[in-house]
């Protein structure tokens, strides 16, 4: 369903009146109506959704962004948010039908206030996440949040699509860092509620119902984020694990050793770190010998006082003598430090060039995780055999990246059948585990099928009735999560 | 407003056909209808409010719940839940009209698993929090939320008014420990929402939407709760600082210093302890001077391997060569612990036994505390340069308890004129320092009328259209939270 990325400048020139509206607003220089000035916005990153718009606009204030969805609402004409475009689920993409308005975030990049001493950070939607850990960390201060896509991103997507990322496991969740949110509501009117409280009990709880919304309730516009003391030590580890139930094992000796200063807990089976050793060049397996799952670890902390690589030593002696643990390399330097996260980030890259594949995102109670992996994998090889199942992730969150590879020879891409069965078999078997068919990355436009088919009809219900309540004409994100 | 407890008879002889349906659902046993039997359940535990209810329920499962809620929907009762009614403003007793069916959860008091290795424990609605905690600590896990009422207030009640407590500086509020819910809806539908991941992005987050929410959208009837782990080591202090300021100063050093293993951060000013000691026989000052400002501050930590003592030891020394601190005591065992904490404890005790006064909970960002202290106390003795105000309690987390009591030989409880003026000056200053004008203990029928007053229009109207979209027949606990 790939559709020409052209602006319809057609549709503008029957209908003048909203954009000059739209361009008495922002100025003339940051509406955009032509094709190929608008075509970086009407393509998802990875190529998979591509739609039109009838225009994009770049507010730079809050006031904009407000009269733009009010002159939207009096058109009634679609919104479209979008961030840094990095989401991989369609969600920041308008759809087809070339009506929609597109407002594009980024030139809300302004970092409003560091208050160290609150440990907070007041930022507007469309600073990136880099520049924001970087304000924090001159205060002295951490903002975690941490993503592939973090030179890139911006907060307000972030919120959001709700991020995940590397440390939600110390830290939590994109949902749990915001105390305060402004957002541009369906009809234009703004919501004030950047407050930089710990707690305020006063009634729903509104700005929850935003973050993770997709856009689909309002224009997320400023937050109010949660900081936490720098760390001033961190020590990364690899660590060959018998297997994935003495993985969690040690995770849980880690959590409770350190005090909870695990940032990082990622599984790597076999299969993966071969893929990264054939395709990327640069990437090394820092163990002398090979094994069946690697766990890499990273531990930090605030304090300078005890050394994390001693604690983490302590562990994995006891884990070795075990044996949880097989063979493990600490880094000495930052540069095996590097090393080891390379190794990490080369996996998905190496996917990509092994073959097109099945990349689904999911999530089960972490002490579920073996026999769900299991049983997931029994699932697609019951299928085909020789498919190849490769799950890997944030395994201290219980969220694997669940990918299937076809035989070395096939195209699962290729064969939508094939595809549906599998995809079926692995989410079937997610639902059993009561676990989730979205962990981090959203729904978007890509999972909206599947949502419908796997959300209890209550939860269906209830989401209707609140996008209808905040939206009742539906302009938000047309196509987009809900079903 | 105080009117009689006694269940309505009256109305149970005009309606027998509801009362016989919810005797059949959950028992004549648990069916409540007698004005002796029925008082516990009609007065919150202050004395402050008393209502009247046709029939208190008391249901044993999720389906009776389920079927007691269908039932009122059907005969258009109103329904109030009730946990262990500890409240402090009155969000779980019913109103005067006496039309309410009051559901009492105590009796859904299973703890229905615990999860080590996934760090999550689920737990019905009626359990005590003191239960919940035991639970978590025999498998080595730490449940954090701690308040004053933990012997008696059950987690249902705990998530539906959001409890906040000694430990939120570390481990957040109710809403930051809950990770999955089962609601009845105001129709008697069931939402099961009991998931056990931390990572879930399909939608709407549904749960947000109950948690703190008193009751106005739905009966939560189980939860699954995030686990720690158990902490190994634990010191307290009492430290004199030389103000405000100081103490947030020390607060910062402390969390840096500490990697964020700060439990607690009490004030406690100068009048607050002398109260202490006047009215409580069995409350010591473990310092040999007096001074202007306490804190009370508790460390505790996972890790066995590093002295937590050390480490305050260190920070408290550089805060004394500066003079953030000119006094402190560590306690150097439990006994010394307890006797801190119970000076903290008696400074509330004390303060009802030295006069009828107002209780204001409110926050400000942390930052802000010193310049909203001073505000706040110079727009009350603009009112009368007599009355006392004693601000205490959870600093770290920007929230005091800002009490004003009268003069030595005054009455201010008694002058409604008066008590509304010091209110609102408190409040006023509270807004302009963007605060909050409840903190922690939630709106209830006590600050409906101030919610009204200082809540921004657009606030209110979108909790209206989330109440009219999940309750359109408004039975969910009326004359609560909304206005």
């Amino acid at each position: 369903m790939e559709i020409n990325g052209t602006a319809a400048a057609s549709a503008a020139v029957g209908e003048p009146d909203f954009l000059a509206a739209l361009a008495n607003i922002v100025g003339e220089k940051w509406l955009v109506t032509t094709a190929a000035d608008a075509e970086p916005f009407l393509v998802d990153w990875r190529g998979l959704f591509r739609g039109q718009a009838v225009a994009v606009v770049r507010p730079k204030t809050t006031a904009e962004v407000a009269s733009v969805v009010r002159t939207c609402h009096q058109y009634r004409l679609p919104v479209v948010p979008q961030g840094g475009n990095t989401g991989l689920v369609g969600g920041a993409v308008p759809d087809a039908d070339g009506a929609a308005v597109l407002i594009h975030l980024g030139r809300m990049n302004q970092i409003r206030a560091v208050d160290a001493a609150n440990y907070t950070i007041s930022v507007e939607a469309g600073c990136i996440l880099q520049t924001v850990q970087e304000a924090a960390a001159q205060a002295g201060r951490l903002f975690p949040l941490s993503l592939g896509a973090e030179g890139s991103c911006q907060i307000g997507g972030n919120i959001a699509t709700n991020a995940g990322g590397m440390r939600a496991l110390r830290y939590g969740i994109m949902r749990d860092l915001v105390l305060g949110l402004e957002v541009v509501l369906a009809d234009g009117t703004v919501w004030n509620g950047l407050k930089r409280l710990r707690k305020n009990n006063v009634g729903y709880d509104l700005k929850q119902l935003f973050i993770g919304s997709e856009g689909t309730l309002g224009v997320i516009t400023a937050a109010v984020l949660k900081l936490f003391p720098a760390p001033k030590q961190r020590t990364t580890a690899l660590i060959a694990v018998r297997d994935v139930p003495a993985a969690i094992a040690l995770l849980s000796s880690l959590r409770e050793a350190s005090g909870d200063e695990v940032d990082a807990c990622e599984l790597m089976p076999r299969a993966s770190v071969d893929l990264a050793l054939k395709h990327i060049s640069h990437a090394r397996d820092p163990l002398d010998e090979a094994c069946e799952d690697y766990l890499l670890v990273e531990l930090a902390s605030a304090r300078e006082s005890v050394s994390l690589q001693d604690l983490l030593e302590g562990v994995l002696g006891e884990a070795f003598e075990d044996g949880r643990v097989t063979n493990a390399v600490i880094a000495a330097n930052e540069t095996q430090a590097s090393e080891i996260w390379l190794l990490r980030e080369a996996i998905v890259e190496a996917q990509r060039l092994e073959a097109p594949h099945l990349k689904l995102d999911v999530s089960v109670p972490v002490s579920d995780l073996p026999l769900f992996l299991a049983a997931a994998k029994a699932g697609v090889e019951a299928i085909d055999p020789a498919l190849r199942c490769i799950a890997f992730g944030h395994v201290g969150d219980g969220n694997v990246h669940f990918n299937v590879l076809p035989p070395e020879d096939g195209d699962i891409a290729a064969d939508s059948n094939l595809s549906k069965r599998v995809v079926s078999a692995v989410y079937d078997t997610v639902m059993a585990f009561d676990g989730s068919i979205s962990a981090e990355h959203g729904i978007g436009q890509l999972k909206r099928e599947d949502l419908a088919r796997y959300q209890p009809g209550v939860e269906a219900k209830l989401m209707g009735l609140i996008k209808q309540a905040m939206d009742p004409d539906r302009l938000m994100n047309p196509g987009k999560l809900l079903t």
